[in-house]
């Protein structure tokens, strides 16, 4: 798994985002400019933090395997074993999702 | 309930802004480009607060239910269960209704 | 009363600018144009104050009920009961009358 | 007086602009266009001064009836009792005249 | 050998990019323009780490030989015995590899 | 003397300019434009210092009588019993001339 | 010589740049628009060290006589008796040749 070889610097959150929904409820194929921007994603590898100014390291607010929602713009799209990932700093990422 | 499935990170506020008013006191239909854009909303999930700078975690200043008021720009819109709702930061939103 | 229901956040300080002079003093009705921006105002509602670096609560240097002298520019008009009021950061406040 | 009525906020200070020369010392009278901006000017209010990061107050560094150095630009005009004063920012005066 | 000459001050990292592949799995040969930009290299020195605000010093968050990677922009060519390093500084560095 | 009676506030430093060679060492007269901009001058007083995050007072690193390099720009120049002062703030200095 | 009598202020650092090489290897003088801008230079003079937010001084991290790599932007050039120095904040200065 590409997530384990890689390790995020700082309050860097590697993440993965789900695949777009390509077929409607209906069963209709959805073409690709009609499958909405996926704004949830999967934490895959996460940073140590960063250090705050008192000279301590801050942890990130999300552990591996949060599914998460990434803010519409920024982010860092990395490519690992030819798949993409992104990295996020923790503080943009918006809120993540419980049972 | 979505709210309940989703939590805001550091000092982000989940708010659900209130619907317009589309019938005048007078009882008169109003088309929806008369309606005013409502800044009244609900506080339905909240996040833990921001970590301030020696460390200690600085909690929100609203809690879940109270009414507030937005302000007229900003927020970031997510949607939950096919449901708007928007993320504000903490300072962001101006005040809160009291009883 | 307006005031009683709305709390402002942080160091943000409700106020009620004074109406302007429609009459001079010779008694002469002023048209609109030739009223000036008030910028004077009564306090009407007060935060709690701002989260200093400590993680202290600041609170604002004014009280309700106090005149204050407004910048000209800046403010954030909000609607309560049909009434117009302004939200000021404590800060931007210039001064305050005294007896 | 008018600066006995009114308090400056923070670290602002209150101060009448002595009025322009408007005749030579050879006794020619002066146009308007060439009597220079007068930068000198009395502190007649201080504010209580700013709170610094470890929440205690900084009195300002100027006196009531000191006679000070405006910078050329800024300050904020302020009309009490039909008089104009201006406010600037402690920081912002350059000195004071000492006897 | 370069980096053994080069010590980098405060928190700046030198690194040596990886050279791009020249040719295809399949063989054949890949003209400048189709080699994809590298942002993966090797730490070759490590500054000492910059001063935090307590005065004392944050060394850096990768070591000499770690893999690392590299933001797509940014960083200083310097150009060591007719070979190109780059320098970063530590926060910019995104992530490290790890076996 | 002028800069007994005036004195900067915070880190400001009054300085008095060179005059600008008019005579090359050959002893031909320049003409205005020829003559450089003048960059060493001579401290006529000093501030008390800026005070720093704790509160206190941090002096200005030069003192009266000494000899300093301006850079090209900034300073706010200063009119004082008909002569031309410069204000510069202490961190703008660049050097002084030590015997 | 010029450097003893020059002092930087704060975290300055004056360097004397090396004389660009005006004939190649092989021999040929090199025209002037040919020679590269030499980045390495000789630290002449060094500041006391700027004062930290806790009121310490840090003192800069380059001493007399090192070898250091300059950025290719930025530094205030200085003449001093007729010749050019260069002054760079220590914190700009990329790193110095080590033995």
């Amino acid at each position: 798994m590409a997530f384990r070889k890689f390790l995020p610097l700082f309050d860097r959150v590697l993440v993965e985002r789900f695949t777009p929904e390509t077929v409607t409820k209906g069963g209709i194929m959805l073409p690709e400019k009609s499958q909405g921007k996926v704004l949830q994603a999967k934490v895959v590898a996460v940073g140590p933090g960063a250090v705050n100014q008192k000279g301590n390291l801050q942890p990130v607010s999300v552990t591996v395997g949060e599914k998460v929602l990434l803010p519409e713009y920024g982010g860092t799209k990395v490519s690992l074993d030819d798949k993409d990932y992104f990295l996020f700093r923790d503080g943009d990422i918006l809120g993540k999702y419980v049972e």
